[in-house]
């Protein structure tokens, strides 16, 4: 069994190369949802949404997240009328979220729900929220401390971030699904996939028993690298790292992830911060990162899972 | 001023009719709020949006509810999703029922979002819930009390009705504006619109202190019959006058109201009933009462205020 850990569009589509080249029942993906808010009454989790649409090979790939084929009737009713209308919720994803509601007010939990909506649109494999309790990334810019979708949709990112916090995170458990695949006697291997590592991986390992169970375990744990020379491949990340203060390279992002990773996937265009990964006490292999299609995510996923292996077998 | 009571879509015809012909600040109309419901965590009020889009010129009048030109894609994707479809909510509309709930779950009273809709939708004239407080309407059939809405558009009214009851009004005020309307030293005169007495205007007369105003008044009353020809004009008025064991006529409707009433508007072809209707101490008029135009609208209109005049008159 594979486990992986994904955030927002890039590991979703890492999530999705997995996905179509394992096994039914070999994989578990693990979200973050520490981008999850409540807007307009609804529980919204942006990232679980994400993985799921593109799983189930509905995600809008015109304009990158959401649902394909979605209208935005209601959003432009709602903007005419004079709420909210900065967070962008289609037609047909806002079932989603009223869906999701719906059945939390009922007493669901969000591991639940998931399984639900993922059982409807037909994803085999298994995605599971990293958490059942409420876990928020906060992001703290000069001014003031700001919930993460204020920061990253409303701003767009435009304010100097300084730090990340993950309110909640000291009282949350893992979901009974990430527990299961971290204490799994078939657990093959991790991959974190090449989602922004402040925001959308961090909020994973930083809830304890995360964190506790995979440095507990002998499995090989590979990241992909969200920075292909010297850019991010989407988002933010480069941009925070730079107000960070951490090297905006493929090469900070290793040392970010620091002890937790045995192997580390770069671009080819990265080969040369190779050996200084490699002092890291971590494991490169150059791979084409950037995906494309769903072939690409295939070919990458490959390529992860044969890397898994190989450091396995060397140990 | 005129204070009209109003329901659903018949009401609000004759509410958009005397809408047309009254001057901006001369009419405010109280809508039943006895429908309302929480529906996947919405607050909806069926009858302030009918009043409300029928006044802006914007109802559905193909589908009879609703908003003009709406779209139903989040509901076919709810459908999908194995949500409660089976109460349908334009996309469109949705931006209403879920900007309504935002304001609420913030403080304000129906009162006041109503206000803030209607000033979006262009509507100049008052149109305010009947009350603030929650007044639930339930119905009785064979089985178990059902709430209005899962009678109404679950069941297609198809059960046997024995008895209703509007929950929650021994606790309820009328609203701030229908309290000043009844309280007014210029209300001319009450016109109860062609909506569905037991269900739509009774929920109003219902509350006690709009009674006890209506009957304290010297203001004239006049209803207009929503039977013609012992058909109901829309909805299932008739069929529930025949299992409540009230004769299904205009003069059913007229011995209902009772009292309250000074005048009553009844169709042409009903005119053989108006010397009963007389012996109940009701004056009769007879006009054409199907609206089936704007025009019809604003023409029974006239009828209904020239009728309130001479009424007052006479006194």
């Amino acid at each position: 069994m594979i486990l992986a850990l994904a955030g927002g569009v890039g590991g979703a589509k890492l999530a999705n190369g997995l996905a179509r080249v394992v096994d039914t029942g070999g994989l578990v993906i693990a979200v973050n949802t520490g981008d999850d808010f409540r807007h307009l009454g609804l529980h919204i989790s942006p990232d679980l949404d994400t993985v799921m649409y593109n799983l189930a090979g509905q995600n809008n790939s015109e304009i990158g997240w959401g649902l394909a084929g979605e209208t935005w009737n209601f959003m432009t009713a709602l903007g005419w009328l004079g709420g909210p209308d900065w967070f962008k919720l289609g037609d047909k994803d806002l079932a989603t979220h009223i869906e999701r509601t719906r059945r939390m007010v009922a007493g669901e939990t969000l591991s639940e729900v998931t399984a639900a909506l993922c059982a409807r649109f037909g994803v085999a494999h298994k995605v599971v929220p990293m958490s059942d309790e409420i876990v928020t990334t906060l992001v703290r810019t000069k001014d003031r401390w700001l919930p993460f979708q204020e920061y990253f949709v409303a701003l767009r990112c435009e304010p100097e971030v300084s730090e990340f916090r993950f309110s909640g995170v000291d009282l949350a458990k893992s979901s009974p699904g990430l527990r299961a695949a971290l204490e799994s006697n078939v657990l093959r291997g991790i991959v974190i996939c090449p989602s922004n590592p402040f925001v959308s991986i961090d909020p994973i390992l930083a809830i304890a028993d995360v964190r506790s169970l995979i440095t507990a375990r002998e499995v090989p744990v590979v990241a992909v690298s969200p920075i292909v020379g010297g850019r991010a491949i989407k988002g933010p990340t480069l941009k925070m790292m730079i107000e960070l203060g951490i090297d905006p390279s493929a090469f900070g992002v290793a040392r970010h992830y620091g002890s937790i990773l045995d192997g580390f996937i770069i671009d080819h265009i990265d080969m040369s911060m190779s050996q200084d990964i490699e002092t890291l006490g971590i494991q490169v292999i150059a791979a084409d990162v950037v995906m494309k299609n769903v072939s690409d995510q295939e070919r990458l996923a490959g390529v992860t899972l044969e890397f898994l292996d190989k450091i396995r077998e060397r140990r």
